[in-house]
């Protein structure tokens, strides 16, 4: 990693360098937020979908991003070109800055990461996912903030119930999984997942328009119990595209293995996703 | 500021130069802890309240503060023979340190910065606060972590109100202000101030102590109908001790002045205070 660089504010600097002062906002008071997309053989995928939501998430912290969305993506082609890495993931994050009195904004921090990543990930599709339910709701949910305390603080949680990650619901209506959103496939094949409370992702985007060329979709509120008894679950990341949920709680969810609408909807994305890389990635 | 030395992990470096990786757990993911104590005179005070705190906050965030209390007060000291401010504000912040998957816990990354705090605020006693409610619970009350979102995020909000600053509630079930504890004082003359769902302050505890000496005290729900009609209200805090609630959303508490009780004890909090300090600092 250490020979990797990082953009921070105006220059490249390597990984091993690459800091921000302690009086900055998101050490200070955790203000700050991000985005993360991914690239394909050199292709950034969806990139204007997820820099809009990038200065979305700036505008509703009131940090000024200083930057128009192709502006941003300049420094995201910077970036690339320097490190090389045809395969990877680059996270945008704009904190609050260096306030000198530790708590009122001031000019933003803003910093590009890129990192290795695999894609697709091999065997995760027929793997699954186990879930485990958490009672939580994420406060400005529709904004991609940088405080994911009860994430990190839940992982011994997650793996003391043998789960992969966690699934936030507030009084058993659920919401999302901290990096993903969450669908359920109903037993009259209607490919569900909750509206509100919700980061809204790009993928999920993606899925519900891929989805609905073959199935009834409904963005609508989604009941543990529901989830618990549907034929199919999944979640949706730009990490991992379509990946099954197999359990939920400890409970079996359909038959216990990647069913046939995930799989279509995978699918579907998949082509999509193939047809803007210029060489096919496999 | 930047003459002012600030300690990192286990060096004592110039604030200009004290920074972390971008790869730390508070920037990447908000993921960390602090506590804050004041010097007067060169003393620190209730050292001991806040340095058990401090362990408490890390150990409830899985963060390996891996110093003992005396040892983290032997630090402090150097700090504050390195910067020689006699009246100051210290702020220990433990992260979740650099991470390699931006997303596993490692270990945290120390730092201590000092900066310079007048005490006793001129005229802010008799000034007072107005205050201004919003519907918030903050996550993990009880732990000091770094998450003022919703803090910063308000300060637009509390301007335009022409308040100071801002009183979370739950359904009308008062817990706190963002970086303070609020207390009431009833017709008949009980002090009265929220138990759950919040950070259980220093000064907060010891003014129940010294408030205990002359009148009822209670640890008890405090509904925002109970404020609005209080006869008198004020907050308590390490940088601000006590200072009188004069108005809450608008309305007036009290007689808009600053009450008997809240008087006598902010007195009596300045009292124990000055038996800390080894020169009265007047």
């Amino acid at each position: 990693m250490s020979d990797l660089f990082v953009f921070v504010n105006h220059d490249l600097v390597p990984a091993s360098e690459a800091s921000l002062l302690v009086s900055d906002l998101a050490i200070q008071r955790g203000y700050g937020i991000f985005d993360f997309l991914k690239t394909i053989d050199h292709t950034p995928i969806f990139p204007d979908e997820h820099l809009e939501r990038f200065l979305h998430s700036a505008r509703q912290l009131r940090l000024d991003a200083g930057r128009t969305k192709e502006e941003l993506l300049g420094c995201i082609r910077l970036l690339m070109e320097k490190n090389k890495l045809p395969h990877s993931g680059i996270k945008l994050t704009l904190t609050g800055g260096y306030s000198p009195d530790g708590y009122a904004l001031i000019k933003p921090n803003f910093v590009i990461t890129q990192s290795p990543l695999q894609f697709p990930l091999t065997g995760l599709f027929e793997k699954g996912l186990r879930l485990v339910s958490y009672p939580h709701q994420r406060q400005m949910p529709d904004t991609k903030t940088i405080d994911y305390l009860m994430a990190i603080w839940l992982q011994p949680y997650i793996r003391e119930r043998n789960a992969d990650d966690v699934l936030y619901h507030q009084g058993g209506l659920i919401s999302e999984c901290p990096r993903s959103n969450f669908f359920i496939v109903t037993n009259e094949d209607e490919v569900v997942t909750p509206f509100e409370g919700i980061l809204k992702g790009v993928i999920r985007g993606k899925v519900l328009k891929v989805a609905g060329r073959q199935f009834k979709t409904a963005e609508r509120p989604v009941t543990l119990e529901e989830a618990w008894n549907a034929k199919e679950a999944f979640i949706t990341s730009t990490t991992k595209h379509v990946v099954p949920v197999l359990g939920l709680d400890g409970r079996i969810i359909g038959d216990g293995a990647p069913g046939k609408v995930t799989r279509w909807i995978s699918e579907g994305l998949g082509n999509l996703v193939k047809g803007l890389v210029q060489r096919p990635y496999v």
